[in-house]
């Protein structure tokens, strides 16, 4: 008789484009039944629109052929999507201040743990000032349901939200007051079908207001990562988001400082372009490992202008991706 | 007899210290009445607390005395700060992006304006990441009164205000919800004697949200001076700013492009570290003129962490204020 192993491995061919994820890594697989001469399956109707649940529907009926199994039965059930999503780790990328790189830090983690075989998603908390598609290069548009959205995938396979997304235009200003953004960001988490995730990191908006509180009294977090540049100024008001972490008994993972110096290679100079090394101060500052240090180069600045933040490759990163994969070893998954 | 003129000449040596301003440049003197043996000045109480109510009367008596009239009659009256503050030009520093340098921009601005003999006040309406106090090296905290606080002088005499003058320390962390912090902004506004200015600058935290808007809806504004760097990402978000100011009708009167290179003399070579120069593609967006280009400089970013911006001089600076008195001479003054 045929196993339910082989009805999941054969499953994760059936794959819902937008995402790029089968649908066993979007958890969208409740139940499997089998007997003699018939397959059940039951899925999660989450974010699937009438056509998603025809496309998905055939897809599996092909993906059972090979088992040579004609009554291949699907039924359609509801369910939310935390019903749904089981994400490992959950890390916001923070900071007080404002143009310290967050999001380019967030990225760049993203495609190191994605390089080194996790499946990773990226919620964009910054709702008013989005970049993170732009950085990849993302052309799709989510798609969903009343019961769930979907978010999308990057050139690599990274899964995406973003208000960025759900604009007309990425240059549309979104004048929300705070209430409607803070409960976009919950709905990032709550409304959209992320499914089965190594990580889930949030890059958040500058400040200590509203858009963190929010992801920090409401998402379940294991640990936070503060970005800074070597600035006094930025060492004061990310201390302040330090501060802040503290006092809402959040943990952080460690710190990582970004623009550090700028390095040209016919002097074999580095300058520090924005003052001395901050790192031994902000580590000491957050109690929390100096997790990378990363330099000012113009090639990320122009890949990310060009949508191909992907294509970027310094050891750095795979060392901010095992240092990180080391800080929430030892916490341990809190998101099941 | 004794002119009014006379009196009032005199009553410009009395100096409130914080501020470091005159009872006239605060424009608290409200009335003066001479008669051959008498003297009697009227004075808004406004921002004033009891002691300093005592050492202004003291003061003005001393500085009665070279007129030879003894008989100085000293009458407090009560007014809001808003109906002492008169303020020439009132500019928003924006910019929907966070760290492009709004602060550094608005504060060398500020210099050059009150090195060519301006007034110049500066709002820092960036409540969870205030940062102006910490680059002037203001020691100083804010005096005041029920009726109003006065703000604070820097060393060259530019008057500040700002969230971190009010907090016990600079890096604790202001955890306020965006009605706290709209509330705070519009008081700065409302609640603080500026009195005489020939420009207010106000430093908008990032986004197109709360703050921005509150700034934009509720404050006389002449026009306002968007801040961007050269990255593509940084163009899509100021363009948001760009497009929300013009949703509400409010003239831009230019842009600033801030770190747009690094020049290293040893090789005379200018390093575009964020991407090429888009000071042309942001004026056209912005339909307004490009009034600066600002680079990237490792001894204003020491002189900042420092607290010694004030001894920072460029001649890009005064450029600078030139043009934003050219834009704003074409305007005219809005707020009497």
């Amino acid at each position: 008789m045929i196993s339910e192993e082989q009805v999941r491995t054969n499953l994760k061919n059936v794959i819902i484009p937008e995402v790029e994820r089968s649908l066993i890594d979007l958890n969208l697989v409740r139940k499997i039944t089998i007997n003699k001469t018939k397959i059940k399956v039951t899925l999660a109707s989450t974010a699937l629109g009438p056509e998603m649940q025809q496309y998905v529907t055939t897809g599996i009926q092909a993906a059972m052929k090979p088992l040579k199994i004609d009554n291949v039965a699907i039924e359609f059930i509801e369910a939310k999507p935390t019903e749904l999503n089981e994400v490992k780790y959950i890390i916001p990328i923070m900071s007080g201040k404002g143009g310290v790189g967050k999001s380019v830090v967030a990225s760049l983690l993203a495609i190191a743990l994605n390089r080194q075989g996790n499946s990773v998603g990226i919620i964009d908390a910054d709702i008013t000032g989005s970049s993170i598609p732009r950085m990849f290069g993302i052309k799709r548009r989510p798609t969903g349901a009343d019961t769930g959205i979907m978010p999308v995938a990057t050139e690599s396979g990274i899964t995406v939200m973003s208000m960025n997304l759900l604009i007309p235009q990425e240059d549309s200003a979104v004048i929300w007051r705070a209430p409607l953004q803070t409960r976009a960001i919950t709905q990032f988490w709550t409304d959209v079908l992320w499914g089965k995730l190594d990580y889930l990191l949030i890059d958040l908006p500058p400040g200590t207001a509203d858009a963190p509180l929010t992801v920090l009294q409401s998402i379940p977090v294991t640990g936070i990562i503060m970005v800074f540049t070597p600035q006094g100024l930025v060492e004061m008001i990310v201390k302040k988001a330090v501060n802040m972490a503290q006092k809402m008994e959040k943990k952080i993972l460690g710190v990582v400082e970004n623009m550090s110096y700028f390095y040209v290679p016919e002097l074999d100079r580095k300058y520090e372009l924005f003052g001395h090394s901050k790192g031994k101060i902000m580590s000491e500052a957050a109690q929390a490992p100096l997790l990378a240090t990363l330099p000012v180069d113009p090639e990320l600045a122009r890949l990310c202008d060009d949508g191909e933040i992907e294509k970027y490759d310094i050891p750095v990163m795979n060392d901010l991706a095992a240092a990180v994969t080391k800080a929430v070893d030892k916490i341990g998954a809190v998101t099941k």
